[in-house]
């Protein structure tokens, strides 16, 4: 019965609250979890809208944010400064959104395939936006928790730079503000600037 | 300005991954926090909305089902099945409403409030519906968790059909579901049924 596939699939989502990311939540407190995050993102969307590049559907967007995490149930979080297993984590992704989004009635099923690939691919304004809420959130948890994330693994100014940039891609606007940011952690000692 | 208003909000919101609500997640292993919860009831939403009595606005629920938790901010969370407080519960929550959403551009301000006076009020399609879900998680969790919360505080069968009888108004389907888990929580002993 649909009823139940549906309830099924939000009791195996409880899955996403266990799953820690690198940053860490109010000042530095505990490390975030993926559903926490996923719903900061969610709103973040709802705010931040008018600051895209382009005009989106903040519909698709907000569910969009909902659900590209959970993916992670299976997969894991990956941090994104690890670039040693690229491969490996999209084919585990890939089988995770198969066995998860698999759960619900058909219809449902594609169309959160469908709203997690066109995140995963980053080609649409929406996905842009989303991508960019996606990665200005834990940067502004790592600046507001004196760097710890970013200290404890020892990144460097240019590595946020480049893992970011497309953040410019969803908008010029959060793009410029996060430049700001990165700059003033390197002031502050949150990231190390190796070309100086 | 208005865009370092809305990251100030945002980081306002982290907060509210502190608060924690008396269900459990995962079968019992941690109690769940307001962020994480919010985050699951704007899934419920999206994956449930067709059992919805009346034919509802998905969009101002889900973006309903994101901030209906965000005064407990400075509220705290208060245990559906504790009635000893009910006025000043009130008072606190509407200060608080005053002082988060103000955080924000007025536009925005006045939008959040609106929304959260509306869940509050409870006689949209969109509220009736946002409040059936927000009572169906903690009741599947109870549940699933072999009737922990319930357990540890002497809840009764009648206590919980009480209290979560309007799920009724917002949907018979998930009412219906809703009270054979009530059934076979007495049962297995989650809930104590006063009248056998």
């Amino acid at each position: 019965m649909k009823l139940q596939q549906q309830i099924s699939f939000l009791l195996e989502l409880d899955k996403l609250k266990a799953v820690l990311r690198r940053s860490y939540i109010n000042k530095g407190e505990r490390r975030e979890n993926s559903a926490e995050h996923s719903w900061h993102a969610g709103i973040a969307v709802m705010m931040l809208s008018e600051h895209a590049n382009s005009e989106i559907d903040t519909m698709r967007t907000i569910k969009m944010m909902l659900i590209h995490d959970i993916v992670e149930i299976d997969a894991g979080d990956t941090f994104v400064y690890d670039k040693s297993d690229e491969a490996g984590k999209i084919e585990r992704e890939n089988r995770a959104a198969d066995r998860i989004f698999g759960m619900l009635p058909d219809d449902q099923a594609n169309e959160l395939h469908d709203l997690w690939n066109e995140f995963e691919a980053r080609t649409t304004p929406e996905a842009m936006f989303a991508a960019a809420i996606d990665r200005l959130l834990p940067l502004l948890h790592n600046y507001h928790s004196d760097g710890k994330a970013w200290i404890h693994h020892g990144i460097t100014a240019n590595q946020v730079r480049e893992l970011n940039s497309h953040i410019r891609q969803g908008s010029e606007t959060l793009w410029k503000y996060i430049s700001n940011i990165i700059e003033d952690s390197v002031a502050k000692g949150y990231l190390i600037d190796k070309d100086k």
